[in-house]
């Protein structure tokens, strides 16, 4: 049951020679949704030995190019393998007429279909929704149109216990029933409680990205209480003044986001490359929140599975 | 007096874990040279420790992805770090579309001029001169119009044996026409010649590039006695009937044009990602022509002076 992100690249718009352009692989139960896809996405994630072609969803926060300019490759190459399913793409208008640009000029034609959807609105929009989850925009507030992605499990059936079958002699086609939440009722009309025969599944988990963004109090309602926040946060706080002015966020900004939305833990990412040393920015956050790791390149972020009580 | 050819990458359309899409720097006595600019271009240049802004020309063979698309990264990188030189790309029709569309949907504006120069014809075509060197390109045959590209390092004047001046009492304003090759002629109308006078400078040299690219003989004119030739070698020979369909070439191929055309050395490149130990197409190239060499990332490739006697 995992739901994993992996992080492709974490420098901001100008890249270093170990820090690689956003992008993020989110692994939700075998869903694989890439989140912004820098130059040079390709290679990170063979370096990180995910296949390409398991990627269903790709989300394009905006068009700057460190988000996205490695999106044309990555769908050349795709190609270049024979890809036959669908791939979804969300992102701001725009995108669609430069993709079509590229491969007229290099007189390709797709062996897949690409569906493109047009992110819109600042509210929280459902992109996509199935049985397992279900993926959110919102929009942020940057130099061009900007929009944030959530994605949110959904809650599994509860799981039956196993020797109350056989105690209660219950038929295979009133497990599913069970499992939903409902009580039993046998032959003799008896009802047998939901809770004597189940356990309750994990609670469901969720993941918030946000990037690039300036800092705004009312953002926080769409990341409100998720178990992962990603947040850009370009610069330290002693650059506030250069982080309002770029339209981005620094450490502190991201951590005061994670606060006030109570989330369970802040990954921090989208660094000026005049950092070297990143754990200044860690320790920037830490003054605000107390759960802060950094976005690491190849480095997996696991949300774990607990049960509420 | 350097001419070097720094390679930034060598993979073929589909790059590999470990080796990067085409694009190499020539630095021609301090003129720096961009050719082709695979995803991730703008990383390499850094690893190599090349200060990209020094770049003042960029050569684009064709626009399939694997040759141009790290170009709009550079170019927004170049930007935000306050270029103001301007800066010419030589490319097939249709990058200047491609580059517009992406500067429009991120709301860019370019701090310097760009200088698009559409490539054409088959023949060869000057496309830069000045007082070191001359750039041409020449037909290639590709699945799309492509190009490559040809640099000529200009003859050197020569250089005075010092001397000589004292002896001959030469004043300083003749030691330009000695160096262009006139005799010195005394004020009592003696003729000192030339030969004695000065020693030659080194012979001119000259590389070229041809990426991506079907065998085809009259290719060979293009590239006649060149110092360093770099060709694709996309295939194994044993791969001969998919280059032909594929419009590439097999190292054979590649080491064919090298003998046809006299020139000093072979230097290999745009492997198919198939090819884990690239020494058996070295092997396959030595076949044919003896002095072979394989374009690895980050090698700088330098093309020595030498005399001609």
């Amino acid at each position: 049951m995992p739901f994993d992100i992996t992080v492709l690249g974490t420098a901001s718009a100008t890249p270093t020679s170990t820090r690689h352009q956003s992008a993020q692989l989110v692994n939700l139960l075998g869903r694989f949704f890439l989140i912004d896809c820098g130059e040079g996405t390709q290679m990170q994630l063979r370096k990180s030995k995910i296949k390409i072609q398991k990627i269903n969803f790709i989300c394009i926060s905006h068009l700057h190019g460190d988000h996205y300019l490695g999106l044309v490759g990555l769908l050349s190459t795709m190609n270049m393998l024979g890809r036959k399913k669908t791939l979804t793409i969300f992102a701001p208008k725009g995108l669609d007429k430069i993709i079509e640009l590229h491969f007229k000029f290099s007189y390709s034609n797709l062996t897949y279909e690409l569906n493109i959807v047009n992110l819109q609105g600042a509210k929280l929009v459902s992109l996509h929704e199935d049985d397992a989850c279900q993926l959110f925009s919102f929009g942020l507030k940057h130099r061009v149109p900007c929009w944030g992605f959530k994605l949110i499990e959904k809650q599994r059936p509860k799981k039956m216990i196993k020797n109350m079958i056989e105690k209660y002699s219950i038929p295979f086609n009133s497990i599913n029933d069970i499992k939903s939440g409902s009580d039993y009722i046998n032959n003799k009309g008896e009802i047998i409680k939901n809770n004597l025969l189940t356990t309750s599944s994990y609670t469901p988990r969720s993941y918030a990205y946000c990037s690039d963004t300036l800092y705004f109090p009312s953002l926080v309602r769409h990341i409100q209480d998720v178990d992962l926040l990603y947040h850009e946060a370009t610069f330290h706080s002693d650059l506030s003044s250069k982080a309002k002015s770029t339209f981005h966020s620094t450490a502190q900004d991201a951590a005061k986001v994670a606060l006030q939305g109570n989330v369970k833990k802040l990954l921090i990412g989208h660094f000026s490359s005049r950092y070297k040393d990143l754990s200044v920015l860690k320790i920037d956050a830490e003054k605000i929140f107390n759960n802060v790791d950094l976005a690491i390149e190849g480095k997996k972020f696991k949300i774990r599975k607990y049960i509420k009580r």
